[in-house]
């Protein structure tokens, strides 16, 4: 009698890819985030400015996805040498055995932070482990004051929470004490730092990030 | 020896649902709109506008779409009777069997109109047909100028394009040609209304919904 072989789970499938990628990144030495949020959030405008300036402190990477095109790749080839553009098509959320394959074109022993913009989406790409060390949810204020209660699993699994395009509050309707006040009651331990990239304030970020990369590297010498 | 049902392709049975969707909405004479955009791209604020504008011409009902809470149905329930919320989870979209199950809660032979504003997501929602007439894409100038050629099925497979949030245009890096332009690298053959929904300047989009009901009312008679 044959054995038909089944692939049960997909989540656990990518899981286990996951942990490989893990692996690699332990043993190059490099500090990977996943960065996940809406389409038009800011991703790849926080990476720009992310990239820039970091330039002269560390080796910086970038994976990319998107469903189509390579521009945010592009816009991202201007502050950094190695850069994968992942293109999903009808795929929405990047998944391990994705991120291992850009791998292949990035020369990991070169970096120090490697940084993957997830798909524009707040809802998919969150169940999918890449095997990155942090996961950090991005929101902006042009999306409304509703988006953390709507999208609880980001909010739940997320290390860090930003908000971004401070600079339009202004001229949107967002009341940031109730957005500050869903997340409160989905988790008490979750850090939300708010900033417009645009204005270039990214100095909390940039700081959170820096301690993590040291903590990371603290924890595994 | 046994066999083995496999269900082969979850798209072809969301089909057959969809066509027993067709067949209820055009027996009971209601007109469905399926809405497909990015969170935050104002489509219970776009409902609510199209809701109080036909409040005195016709009876309209909603079914909305959410990962969690209720907020979109509470609000849109200000402007109308019938309102079902669909509360999806991990879930991306919704299917047409999640629709089929929300029509239960509808009183249909009373609506001529269902909106149907889908998960928050330009990706996922786009495969599922829900049995709706029409098919309705919006974006929103904070989103930035390439989420058309980023996305491009939902595009592809619009009967119409909605660009909204022309008043935050002063404040957003945005080139409308350049939107327009990938629109039209995808296809010409695709109507694009630019409006604010903020600034109640939707008479283009209630033409065009208007317009479009007499048509199939007129097909179907």
């Amino acid at each position: 009698m044959k054995t038909i072989p089944v692939v049960e789970n997909v989540l656990k499938l990518n899981d286990e890819v996951a942990l490989l990628n893990r692996d690699r990144f332990r043993q190059a030495g490099v500090f990977v985030v996943n960065l996940i949020g809406a389409p038009g959030s800011g991703k790849t405008t926080l990476l720009g400015a992310t990239l820039a300036r970091l330039h002269n402190q560390l080796n910086a990477g970038v994976i990319v996805g998107d469903p189509a095109t390579s521009r945010d790749g592009q816009r991202l080839g201007q502050y950094c040498d190695q850069v994968v553009q992942v293109n999903t098509g009808h795929g929405c959320h990047l998944d391990a055995n994705q991120v291992r394959q850009a791998l292949a074109q990035l020369n990991l022993d070169e970096l120090e932070l490697l940084i993957i913009e997830n798909v524009g989406n707040l809802i998919c790409p969150v169940g999918f482990d890449l095997g990155q060390h942090t996961k950090v949810g991005l929101f902006s204020v042009s999306e409304g004051d509703d988006k953390a209660a709507k999208h609880p699993h980001l909010v739940l699994t997320a290390d860090l929470l930003l908000l971004n395009k401070m600079d339009l509050l202004p001229h949107v309707e967002f009341n940031i004490e109730r957005f500050c006040e869903d997340i409160s009651h989905l988790r008490s331990d979750v850090e939300l730092l708010k900033h417009s990239v645009k204005n270039g304030d990214i100095d909390p970020w940039i700081n959170w990030l820096i301690n993590r990369m040291q903590e990371a590297a603290l924890h595994e010498s």
